[in-house]
């Protein structure tokens, strides 16, 4: 009983004149039915692997993974900018055009959004599927090239999952990349998943998964990161470049972990707190905040103002500390005009621990704000006197000296 | 002369019948002699690869490693929760039972207690033996699956070594997962290590290893990692959940590096100092305890009442800061009755340093305790006065206001 | 068209007579230029994987790589010290005497330098290449086996890049391992880079790269770490060992992290800032220093007196923070004779910020010293008032109680 597979000397039965090459959702699907044949027993399913050598591959038919412990993976994630080169003008002197390794094309003339949708009802939780170094590849956006829509997603897992991986893959020009529903375990590392709407969308629910060691960067109007309703997630040691609407963005999340990343962002807003997230430590990471420099992107940016914060912190008992901020716009480009940038805007919430943070910029800037809602903020060693400003009288502020 | 084998097609020379579904473990030290026929000179023995597909194979017959630069690689960790299974009833129309990926059967029927042995004597030590990506399953524990014991071991190395790998594995359901002893430049990354008694054991002694980007969780009698008389050891970027009694265990363990990790247990002693550990830095980590909250794992703790401390500091000149320590125990629960939990005990030694931690709890606690025995100790912004309490008269106290 | 080669079953066409054991070099560069001849059309390039079993191999004629997409990988970077049985005097008893794995001999009797050469011109710049779990070997130094001298080098990218991987790979006894100009979004992760005169060299300019999760230790004449121009560079989660002439080295680099590494050296300056450095983030390390322990290393150093800092910062507005400096020196063997060593010196620069750092020591030091030149520098808790020297009268300090 062989368990690997390889895309490209596959044939479905019945319909042998498809191939990877004109549809590499048919033959994927294909070979997840020969898995379920060919392990019909209840105590002996280990899975498959399905291999993807390098090439292009268009991918027409959703593919629906419905077993545990398939690995689908190929030999490259490919990435290479499309937003550069559909900028570009002519290039018809390049050397090469697309992303590459094992690349698939999501076409998706199934009417289907997803190239790979993992969704599984009944027991257990699907678990251990792992997609592994190979490229999902949007192609293009609608109705321009720097809209970041296309409505299309990567990987959407639907159902509830234990111990999934996705690592070294490639996501490039997707709305959505990655999106995975009530994850338990879920390790996303070792991933370049960049020019897309949104990049790693942990919805509904989750506890103890972690993303770590990714090269990240959303569109101006998605989230690089976005955990709901997460327990013990750790985010960590990730470099997560522009743009995104925000870099990391929080709603109702609890006791997890942003440390020692590389936050670079054109607006503010980079780490975002939405809801009521309680408990979550911001620790080691450097906050980068500059004016987009690439004219044809200059015309977005997230909505946001400079009194919005670099960080925006909503819930209680947070720690935020070792951090460094640099903040770098142009005076006369600060929204509202002539304000003042709040770096660290306590928006809500009790008992938050803002300690030990540095802050350079080139403007006079509030380093810590709290809103008149938020009560019990202690705010030590992280703005000097004239850094800090409190709409609240309940807070205890040790200035810097 | 071929050196990547495929457990599946390799015959036992003398013994046919035997393949890698009846036992693995014949085959693979079959082809570990192969190896060294293929490979008789000094001067150049370069290793092999061993393959194993997804699939179930039993292991009834230990394996021993005794080569360099071999390694045993499969496609796939195969995790699944077997603790839930076996305390879940009925579970005919689960769709699966056990775990999967390329997986191992430990069943060791010749009286060994270890799948696999790793071991030389002689010069030079044992380099470069990497384990990655398969699955190693215990099965069962006795006397009943609750109690993570059945005498197995997963990985035992048991004479020095030097750069070895164990990446992307997959334990469950052993007693002890893997157990190095005289680790030098040991990589333990990417794995998932869970359910088993202990899980991460760095014996005897060792330098300038790590464990890091691994989701991990042991039972409540053993060990999440434990490091013995290490130098230079590295823990980082993990996501260690319950249970384990105790997380993180240092045992004589100097200069290592405890950063970036999230914590959460459900006994004192997350993180637990033995004997004397000088200059440590635990950093970072969000530490966060709770009460068990699953009804077949509630009549079983590691016996530490909440005097213990979340981190138990033992040791000279350790620093401890920019963590964040979330508390939530009912106070009905406390142990002993009535008492204040402790969340930092340094139970001895000199000049540790303790700093910019802050502590979130739903009942009064006591953020730092020091024992009578320590001297020395600085505590900066890590407790509120009435969050301090100390047995020395030797120390330094900057409360945090 | 199959995209995956096998270096071992590659005939060269017009050259049947070379194979990968006699020239591995050629056998690669062979199958670039049919990955050229299969891939003429731009619109269509997805590279190739070729692949290095574990073997033995002469690299005699340099590769050159002007593909994007290609992966060329290996199974096992097959460390083992060199150093250790150069040093070692008859070793004819020995097991083994070489590095093993997929071990590519770097002999270039070429004349070239390189074992592998990346290089192209025009658009795009070569994207996502990547270089995988083999093992490149220096083979031995000249004029002797300590000297980290023989001109050869592993991998050079000579021309922008984006979204390389270097990852698992093996570098030994190389005088250069891996030197790349000009990266962008680069990853370093996962390799063993050890006794090579310089491990990773980042030169020319380079953004968004990040060095995460390896181990490291060059010789004591070049650097571990070398980043230079570089903006936004992570550098986290590496043990960092010895020797090295510094562990990182920074030129004029810019919002950068170095977070939660751990830093082993036997001479000053483990981390060094040359030039002027803005705004990077040194959070969440160890940094220790001891005696060089070995006789045949006794005799080399970096040249650097004990008061030129473990860390030695030149720049503005740098943030060093929860880091854990460990110093012990014989104080007899301090250099200058009767010198109070240094442990962070601020060299040059404005606005550095110093808070939340812990040292130990076995001998009075000075915690941190400012240059004359050094403006506006605060200090906070980072130094007793005794281990504190300003030659500025531009600071802040709050002493460390």
């Amino acid at each position: 009983m062989p368990t690997v597979y390889d895309v490209t000397t596959w044939t479905v039965p019945g319909n042998p004149s498809v191939t990877a090459y004109t549809d590499i959702g048919v033959v994927i699907n294909s070979i997840i039915a020969d898995v379920k044949t060919q392990q019909p027993t209840q105590a002996s399913k280990p899975g498959a692997v399905i291999y993807i050598p390098p090439g292009d591959y268009s991918l027409k038919t959703r593919v629906v993974v419905d077993i545990s412990y398939l690995t689908i993976r190929g030999s490259g994630h490919g990435f290479t900018s499309s937003s550069i080169r559909y900028n570009a003008g002519n290039t018809s002197a390049w050397h090469e055009i697309w992303p590459g390794g094992s690349r698939v094309r999501v076409e998706n003339t199934d009417g289907q959004s997803e190239a790979f949708l993992v969704t599984r009802t009944g027991d257990p939780r699907l678990s251990s599927v792992v997609f592994s170094n190979f490229c999902l590849d949007g192609i293009g956006f609608t109705p321009h090239q720097n809209s970041y829509l296309n409505g299309k997603i990567g990987v959407r897992v639907g159902t509830a999952n234990d111990a999934f991986r996705i690592e070294g893959m490639g996501f490039v020009y997707l709305e959505r990349a990655l999106v995975v529903r009530d994850a338990d375990a879920l390790s996303v590392s070792g991933n370049f998943i960049a020019e897309c709407g949104s990049c790693v969308e942990l919805i509904g629910s989750g506890q103890a998964s972690k993303v770590t060691d990714n090269l990240i960067g959303a569109g101006y109007v998605g989230f690089s990161i976005l955990a709901e309703q997460h327990e013990g997630l750790l985010i960590s040691g990730n470099n997560i470049f522009p743009r995104g609407r925000s870099l990391v963005h929080f709603r109702n999340t609890n006791r997890s972990s942003i440390t020692a990343n590389r936050f670079h962002g054109f607006y503010p807003g980079l780490v975002d707190f939405e809801g009521v997230n309680r408990e979550n430590l911001i620790s080691g990471n450097i906050f980068r905040r500059e004016m987009e420099p690439w004219g044809p992107m200059q015309p977005y940016n997230n909505g946001k103002d400079d009194l919005y914060g670099l960080l925006h912190l909503r819930g209680d008992a947070n720690m935020v500390t070792s951090n460094l901020f640099a903040y770098n716009v142009a005076a006369g480009s600060v929204t509202p005009a002539g304000a003042t940038p709040t770096i660290v805007l306590v928006a809500s919430g009790a008992n938050n621990h803002v300690s030990n943070n540095s802050v350079s910029a080139n403007v006079a800037v509030k380093a810590v704000v709290l809103d008149g809602s938020t009560t019990g903020t202690k705010v030590l060693d992280s703005a000097t006197a004239a850094q800090f400003q409190s709409y609240s009288g309940s807070y205890t502020l040790r200035a810097t000296p």
